[in-house]
């Protein structure tokens, strides 16, 4: 990759200015008409004062106006800041001044989130994406070439200290772990990739990079809905589908008898361990199941295991992509041995320099060149990796990232609450949910729903506990830490406790 | 792509150990096994005194070996020249000069020619690659990561002035050429790519890079054969397959009645342009012909017309690769208009950084960070390349390239030859071949077979005229310069003045 290219989708749109880009619902857009829509959408948005180098928030469903608006940030130098959706407004609101955030796009679906988010920051100046048909273009020099070492995006990610950090993604990370994904998943010329995953994470933004340096259709579901997306695979030529297990394992309950298709080939399987039986539901319906290990630091997924170890290497995310490496930090330094436990860490081109105004939190992470993931695993005698406990105690529920550590500190923000520890306990549909134990000051009174109703404000559903557990202390260690993998024990004894109370 | 990569045969090993890497013949060799062999033929080559830096010939035959060989050098940091074996030793002789080139690995079908070389360069250190097996290996440290930056081979290549220069290629060139190359033909996980063409060519070092890069199978033909290599994609499961115009023709004559299989889907056509009535024909076979246009300069095609546009966009070899660009230079310097004519100037991460020790050929190559091709094309409207002149009169006879000057500096070295002129002319079976027309000293006297017998020695057989004609004068403009296009109206007229005779 040299440090200047031709913007992708000018040159895509000069390759295959016909093959389809995406299909939105009856909405179809070819490479041209994406990237006239796209440029249209840039001189609109530098007549809102939009300038290279501005962050700008996206908060919008997946659409096809989604991607024009991402490719339009582009022409204009300016850095997008994808924003979750599933997020409340205090929660938005830290991240967008975090990033010192100017612009915030927003389409009607989450137009009172969006309000929301402007009664806590005044300044803000929101632009409605459906309102941008009727404005004029301005006159203004749109982006021809990319620099690979230029911030393309910052998506927000917590970590052990609860306060989100920005990761920074370049256009060369993009670009590299696209490359990466083609060597190892290969390309046809009638790819069709279905994002039902959400376009402002780092699994669905990917698809999108994918999209314009291939040339590859994308089928864009706005929400998931496991019955449309089997209708896809099944109608409508899709090759390839990124998913979470929760939405695997509930797409093949609407399966049911029906199989795949020959030419539906990957299914792209990241966000969290997959379950023995759903692996083997799949193997026995022939669907070629692709489990990944990867995050919004790496661009999306940078280990992958192909369908011929589906089985034979269970519950291995597989081997580094083209260019990717890992490493197992081994006790005494160095590496450790096959089979010995460690810190995962990674590195290549796809890898994040940073985080986003935060050196220390960088210089934290990245230690000697490589990125520690704060993910504890191994690598066998073959060199496949296996992910024993996810970094940070990261709950991942239904695909989504839950941090325990943030909602801790939003539980102890209640003026009743002495200590918070909060876990991941196995659920069948979601994979993962929260539940909380609770120590509380002496004297104080506190119900489970008034402890809920307080924390709606502050964090996205999602991460509100599925239950509450009130104790009269927590498992600590020595130094005081908390240990969070005792939580179930004590939530149990707790459950005991009340029935028999 | 990062500037330190893990070496790409020790990563391709890692991740598919099983994959069949190449077939040659009888041999079949895995990922696995040839990393084995490379490595195991560096530490031979590591005792022969082989060292990172030192530039090596490589006078071999397609093979196997040939592969392990150009491996085992990448493992030592060790600069590859392949060198064609239709060479002469006096024109091999020059090359390993220039390139102070101190080692030359060659192979027994070539051992005549290598000792020709010697006789010619004593200093030259002769290995049999034969012999490399009875040798013992040599304790010394691999390569582990690759400097993309780094030269990877020097490859021969003539011009204006008759004196061949070494166009120097980084791995870093190399890669990018794979990687483009994937996004347009893309990459199924049964690729198979037909290697006819010589490995010591741009076009089959470069399907080498490819095999690792992309864990794609190479099938060697040591010679190129039609039967044989219909045979291999009738039977053998070849997905791609580079030619050029003249092994194509051949293939079709052989190949009769008979169609390819469905997973036949490349027919990479490079080396020149290629006659209507032979693209018509592959288009009523069904045939997926690619046409190309690259030079050992860009490591191989920079420009590829997809299939779709194969008779609609007939005589034009299609657009730049992704990272890739072209420029036609108008007559008042900036760009030409669509259809005007120009020199073809080409940009991208794929494209040599220069000649060996040839500073000022370099610069005057280079402007502005583009490569000046010296070929003359233009681009219509819809962006389609279309060549019209090969470069500096280039002549392209059965896939070889040759070049004018260089023979008319051979002819101006006989004592008798006072003038020469060589150019191209049609020929149905090698496209084009070389014809000269040579003025003789007063009273010099001088046969055709004398000529033919002067240039034997002095030149590869493909390089020697086909027909010379003995004339008064050569076609000149008013500055005195030679006026090639001119000349086989003047060889017409020779001919029927000698039948009138």
């Amino acid at each position: 990759m040299q440090n200047q290219m031709q913007h992708w989708l000018d040159k895509r749109a000069a390759l295959t200015p016909d093959r389809l880009a995406l299909i939105d619902g009856k909405e179809e857009l070819t490479f041209r008409e994406l990237r006239e829509r796209s440029q249209r959408t840039a001189r609109k948005l530098s007549g809102l004062g939009i300038r290279q180098g501005a962050v700008v928030g996206l908060l919008c469903t997946s659409s096809a106006d989604f991607v024009a608006l991402v490719h339009a940030l582009t022409y204009l130098g300016a850095i997008l800041m994808p924003l979750n959706t599933r997020l409340t407004a205090h929660e938005l609101s830290f991240q967008i001044e975090d990033a010192a955030c100017m612009h915030l796009i927003y389409d009607e679906a989450n137009g009172q989130l969006a309000e929301e988010v402007l009664g806590r920051l005044p300044q803000l100046l929101l632009i409605q994406a459906e309102g941008l048909s009727e404005l004029q273009e301005t006159e203004c020099s749109l982006t021809a070439y990319i620099d690979a070492e230029a911030v393309q995006s910052i998506m927000y990610t917590s970590g052990t200290t609860g306060a989100p950090k920005g990761v920074m993604l370049t256009y060369g990370n993009h670009w590299s772990s696209a490359v990466g994904s083609v060597l190892n998943l290969g390309l046809s010329s009638t790819e069709r990739w279905l994002a039902a995953v959400p376009l402002f994470h780092i699994s669905g933004l990917s698809i999108i990079w994918r999209s314009v340096i291939y040339g590859m259709t994308i089928i864009i579901h706005r929400k998931f809905d496991p019955a449309n997306a089997n209708r896809a695979i099944l109608e409508q030529g899709v090759t390839i589908m990124s998913v979470v297990s929760n939405m695997l394992a509930r797409m093949l309950e609407d399966l049911g008898g029906r199989t795949y298709p020959p030419e539906f080939r990957c299914m792209l399987l990241g966000g969290g361990p997959a379950p023995r039986p759903l692996l083997e539901s799949c193997a026995a319906k022939g669907i070629p199941v692709y489990q990944t290990y990867g995050m919004t630091e790496t661009a999306s997924q940078i280990v992958t295991l192909p369908p011929e170890y589906a089985l034979s290497k269970l519950g291995s995310v597989g081997k580094p992509l083209f260019q990717a490496e890992i490493r197992i930090a081994g006790e005494r330094g160095g590496d450790a041995l096959p089979g010995e436990a460690g810190e995962i860490l990674v590195r290549g081109p796809n890898v994040t320099k940073g985080y986003w105004n935060r050196p220390q939190a960088t210089a934290e992470a990245m230690k000697g060149g490589w990125l520690a993931t704060g993910d504890i695993g191994y690598l066998d005698e073959d060199g496949f990796l296996y992910v024993l406990d996810r970094r940070k105690d990261l709950i991942i529920s239904g695909g989504e990232n839950v941090y325990p550590a943030e909602i801790e500190a939003a539980l102890l923000q209640h003026p009743a609450v002495k200590e918070a520890g909060v876990t991941g306990v196995a659920d069948e549909r979601w994979g993962q949910v929260p539940i909380a134990c609770v120590v509380l000051r002496e004297d104080a009174q506190l119900s489970e729903e008034e402890l809920r109703e307080y924390l709606k404000d502050k964090l996205a559903r999602y991460k509100i506990p599925a239950r509450f557990y009130f104790v009269n202390m927590l498992p600590r260690n020595a130094s005081g830490k908390l240990l969070r993998r005792e939580l179930p024990a004590l939530a149990v004894q707790a459950e005991q406790a009340a029935e028999q109370s």
